[in-house]
């Protein structure tokens, strides 16, 4: 057991910290390491607290919490969705993650997870599509070109041995910024005009973009049967990305059902459309993919249980390095009943 | 408007910060300046978002997020209840809270909050017991000598003018304890063998006990007529501290019914017994004290406002001041859409 004095000391990663993590693990084995750990606590989904996140959402944008424990560790990620903040420079979306020790409450990771954020959704979503995709599956169109990109691309090479990506954009910078990050990733990237352009010959689509509003990204005469639809920015009230014929015609994956139908695509749909739990297929419970016609959707929305998983990868991975410092968080007086003698002698 | 770069540090106050600004601006300033904080805002109930906490539960402890927001700022708290934990050295009870900007969703505030939790709880006592007390109320029965023991003697003198406290603990080194902090504090202290003892001619009878079961502090004999109850220690289901006959003979006055029905002493209590809103007390709305003979009883559970007060005067007083760190925690790309980029160049 630590000391008191060991305890009150929370390691925290940093922005530029967390850039070092990543570099010294390098960055494909370290969304596969998330990936791995998300496989592994979705396998053990029983021995989770699961709840929709707590929402607070205003007129430009959401500020979440999302909460979750196995018995022995609690984890909570704080996250922000504020569309319009691209426009003033800022970030769409910031967030940073604790895990704290059932046992005694005490936190004992503080990171950034803006960051991690990104890495964990590109692994989740590479995750389910290496259990969804259709066997032999080379080419992703990637709609929507912001902040979370990349990291689609790299998890989907990494994961699923996706070589080709077709990207598209709105904005013709974002494709080209994209494009210009992903030179000499290994991956052979197509810069498309137009959303269908993209998903031409694509056996895989993700989608992700930002817009706080019904959108419709993909329409139905751009899926093929066969396909594997990735939807990534769809992800609360009132924001969705596919015409609602794609729903109808694919088999939709989903993360938990409570939460996804609040915030997912089937929104759209009524309350009891079926949806298949992608821990139930990771158990084998059920087959994710049934035929080569078959259209495939996750409907992602990112899950508190990926969050804790990205964080205790992280917890794992620093131990022994210099990758965190040590956050004077936790008032410990030397008698726990003496908080006030601890305040009255610093003086 | 802050520049992003600005915006990506958080400004944090560790615990070793926290306890130079109380010394700063001084321990009882401080209290009545986040006594002063809650009634404001309580005064402006309805501008808030209000939801009881998320608490995770576990059989030794409980972890909570108390968030809340007046549309401008957004805040909550993380603080864990482990009665176990004193006799492990560790503390009952330790927080941290974090104030973001609803606008941007952008973290403006990270900031222990053991202490600052020990300090708004007793400011909440006090203010409370201003609007409930008799009048010329002037000795307090303080029975449970915990950590939190001190910050509510001081509270209860700095704004209800108390100047003698009857000290009871069933561990007498905790009474010691306090009674020796509180030496030099302008407060006559009188030290008791029992909790009967300790309420011999007190206006104000404090419970602040920590186990994590239904106990019986106070018994009916114990509280005569006129007494104010300030009932701090029953705060989860399962945790309560007065006897029943108490609650039939008394007023109940309580932060928020919702939460309180749940984790309060009224838990023992049919769920449409009446209690009354202190917001309502405040404003005026609703006469607290009526006779000099009424038992008013506060069934404090602790309410996300009041974090939300204590961390807006935190932000407020170390404006200026060195009593801050900033935190590399938000990612802060020149480009808000690349944060791909942001990583590629670190390397």
């Amino acid at each position: 057991m630590l000391s008191p004095s060991d305890k009150a000391l929370v390691p925290f990663v940093s922005v530029d910290n967390m850039m070092r993590l990543v570099h010294h693990v390098g960055l494909e084995t370290m969304i596969t390491r998330i990936a791995d750990a998300i496989e592994a606590d979705f396998l053990r989904w029983d021995a989770f607290d699961k709840t929709p996140r707590v929402a607070s959402h205003s007129d430009v944008g959401v500020i979440e919490l999302m909460p979750t424990s196995d018995g022995e560790m609690y984890g909570f990620k704080y996250v922000n969705g504020h569309p319009k903040n691209t426009a003033e420079g800022l970030q769409t979306v910031t967030a940073f993650g604790l895990l704290a020790d059932v046992q005694s409450g005490y936190p004992v990771l503080l990171s950034e997870m803006t960051l991690l954020t990104a890495l964990r959704t590109a692994a989740m979503s590479a995750l389910a599509a290496k259990h969804l995709a259709p066997e032999g599956a080379r080419t992703m169109a990637m709609i929507g070109n912001g902040a979370q990109s990349e990291f689609q691309c790299r998890a989907f090479k990494a994961i699923c041995g996706v070589d080709t990506v077709r990207l598209y954009d709105i904005d013709p910078a974002a494709t080209a910024k994209c494009a210009r990050n992903l030179e000499g990733s290994g991956l052979t990237v197509v810069s498309c005009t137009s959303a269908q352009e993209a998903t031409v010959g694509a056996d895989i689509i993700t989608t992700c973009t930002a817009d706080k509003q019904y959108a419709t990204i993909l329409t139905d005469n751009m899926v093929g049967a066969g396909v594997h639809i990735n939807a990534i920015g769809g992800d609360c009230p009132g924001k969705t990305e596919l015409h609602k014929d794609i729903l109808h015609r694919s088999d939709i994956f989903v993360e938990y059902p409570p939460q996804t139908r609040i915030e997912g695509e089937i929104q759209a749909l009524a309350d009891d459309h079926p949806v298949i739990e992608l821990h139930d297929v990771f158990a084998g419970r059920v087959t994710g993919r049934t035929s080569d016609k078959q259209i495939t959707l996750f409907d992602s929305v990112g899950f508190a249980i990926e969050d804790f998983s990205a964080l205790r990868t992280v917890k794992t991975l620093i131990d022994g390095t210099a990758f965190y410092d040590d956050l004077d968080m936790l008032a410990d007086p030397d008698d726990p009943r003496d908080l006030y003698g601890m305040l009255h002698r610093a003086k």
